[in-house]
């Protein structure tokens, strides 16, 4: 089976699309490419020549950064487009847009997005090869793989591991992403947070509600707190965000809870003393800055595998 | 004649300074140039180590970024100035700006500025190469020549065609530089718009201007529809969107009184159902997003003909 | 002696970091690195695979566009990061963001932020090397050297010069820089203008306070303007630009007391009129802009020497 196993998917859209098989596969690829990025000389010339679309329509340090330094280290050409910049303020469609960029012949269109499904629309219009880095309060696929990459590096694998979320589920991309991946790779998910922030039905999704953080996090292998999704609420959830850190911020006493050498993680930008104390995230088990490393290594394995062997794809 | 003929331009500002044989010499060169953008490896070594400034006061998608493709295709630097970083908002002048930007030794700077003149003002005041990628309502000259490339790849050659340029005339720069390269070129050129969007004289371009829409594409080869320039009015000089389609919006209807295989064109961002019907834009004749793809090429032929070949200039 | 220098330094924050020796070599290699900037192709693989982050979180067109250059020249990637596209506007604390670009693993962040001493606090939480791009109303390094730079070209050296600052010493990152620079090559800094201008203990950097611009350029050699900082102003220090023109704004008449071959120096963005009169600015003896052409030799100095010969720094 695995002579014969091969990555055939030209868009990464979400987690869902994504077989047991394609996950192990970039996350090795991404731990064959890490050390790439500790060399003094970091970069190989894998994809030299192929021309990568940035398109981000919301603000991003780090997501635009780590695909950006991802694809440099390639060797790719990357070219950036924001909102702000873009004929969006002009009145034109995201199609149109979409359209016009395809017509100057990229190879990949890495897109962010306010709108969830804006990425999967693309893909009936145009031919390069699209990554989602993110679309609305859809999926964010990216990280949910340098989340699992991280996990498994620790703890060898994600099967069988006790997993809790909490925070923002509602509203979370990275939620999203990260429950699909978690129970596909056999792990047991638990979340918490706000009523406001939970969804009906979190169940088919694969998670288990918990109506206390201590519930969610009782002898977990992996605590990961969510971002407060400020941006994304259109009224307010919470009463506030010091009552909020009260009932289901991450702090030590709460981690009494968890396994003793539990993993402490956050997506980031992290508001600190809200979701997370900051002896939590700065302490013992906090891999967070790991989650940014292995980000750009995950990204270079995605860039890899939708470009970088298009005779091995069976389109 | 053809053995001794050399390009000659250091500046591209404006269809005026080119002649039929600079013009057919950039057109060949670009469709020399076109396939690299279908390679698998988009990249070619001509112009490593030149550094190119791309400096844009308006906001651009598709301009820009076609000028950046086409840069990074032929290796070389690019580095991005717009108005909101730049040091304008310190109060430094538009040519204490440039002549600080040549300091830094820049083989090039394509510039886009709102104030007509702009790109001219500037070959005054520095020494490298300056190409108008659009200054207030004068000229676009690079859009100008990726539009007659896509004409010419469908109808051989623009002598004698007819041409009909339709909307906005008085505003816009694309209308300008196609109307002297469509002259220049041989082709029978009609205008039609709102008696504010016409400007006095334009005869003396060389066009004819018509009271209808259905007179100036009466059996006409091209029909080009105008963007209507909404940021460049100061007042509102149409009464309103629905009047405009309504009279001067191209549609399957009107169409009928052109040519069967009349080529549809738009310079792009489209208001949809404002200048163009959505079935107009998608269908049959179109070659809207065509010529966004030969605007790479028309860009990576200017480039090298501008920078590639300095010992062959005469200055 | 000579035998056996080495440059240091793994960070550039300040002037008073570096030795006589250290700004002798920097500005030496400097030198040795001007020329790539004046030839056909300009690129050397010197830094081919660093990443360097462009971090500026204050609007800047010569400083970001000069390292970018120079970073470019020496065939280095590179990525920019600026307060607006950032992930402070979710609310990241400035070293939470800093750690997160270390876990990309750059070689190198060049700073610039509105806060003194904020490149100083980044190098006590990252690995990269960090050169500050001006910080606050503290120092701007580069500019200084770059400066120095230019006027050793012009005078052979800078022990014994006699150069005057005229204008907002107190708000002024560059005048912090370039007196304790010019001071520690061994010349003589005399500093002049409005009283809200100065700050106290001037005399403890080196530069003696004179209470006219007459006094202070008497016999100079070098008279350097500096810029109204308009935007670092809480409450408007002077009356009106107009006195200030009148009072301390350098014109011919006034430089009838300066040496008949004195440098005249500014580091730009020029408010024309103001600090200088256009007829000085681009007279004889200014070499403002050659301070611009300098600046990318220099950055180019710096970002090798920090960055290009890794065995050769005791860490």
């Amino acid at each position: 089976m695995k002579e014969t196993y091969r990555f055939q998917h030209k868009h990464i859209l979400g987690i869902e699309q994504l077989s047991v098989a394609d996950i192990l596969h970039i996350l090795d690829t991404a731990i064959s490419f890490k050390e790439i990025s500790n060399r003094s000389i970091k970069k190989v010339p894998t994809l030299k020549g192929k021309t990568i679309i940035n398109f981000f329509f919301e603000p991003s340090t780090r997501t635009r950064l780590s695909f950006e330094i991802a694809a440099k280290r390639m060797s790719a050409d990357t070219f950036g487009i924001t909102a702000a910049t873009s004929s969006a303020k002009k009145g034109e469609t995201l199609i149109d847009t979409a359209c016009n960029l395809q017509a100057m012949n990229p190879d990949l269109i890495i897109i962010r997005h306010g709108s969830s499904g804006a990425p999967g629309l693309l893909t009936r219009h145009i031919d390069a090869s699209i990554i989602n880095a993110g679309d609305g309060t859809h999926q964010h696929p990216s990280q949910a793989l340098l989340d699992m990459m991280t996990i498994r590096e620790h703890k060898g694998s994600i099967d069988g591991l006790k997993i809790a979320l909490i925070g923002d589920i509602a509203h979370s991309r990275v939620a999203h992403s990260n429950i699909l991946g978690f129970t596909k790779m056999g792990a047991d998910v638990k979340v918490a947070g706000p009523a406001t922030f939970m969804i009906p039905h979190l169940d088919l999704l694969g998670a288990r509600v918990c109506s206390t953080v201590e519930e969610a996090i009782a002898d977990a292998d992996v605590v990961m707190a969510l971002r407060i999704q400020k941006e994304r609420q259109n009224d307010p959830l919470i009463p506030s965000l010091r009552e909020y850190a009260r009932f289901y911020g991450i702090n030590r006493s709460r981690l009494k809870h968890a396994k003793p050498d539990a993993l402490i993680m956050h997506p980031g930008p992290i508001n600190r003393g809200v979701e997370m104390d900051p002896d939590v995230a700065d302490g013992k088990g906090s891999v967070i800055l790991e989650q940014v490393t292995n980000g750009v290594a995950v990204r270079m394995a995605l860039l890899y595998l939708v470009l970088g062997q298009e005779g091995g794809r069976a389109e």
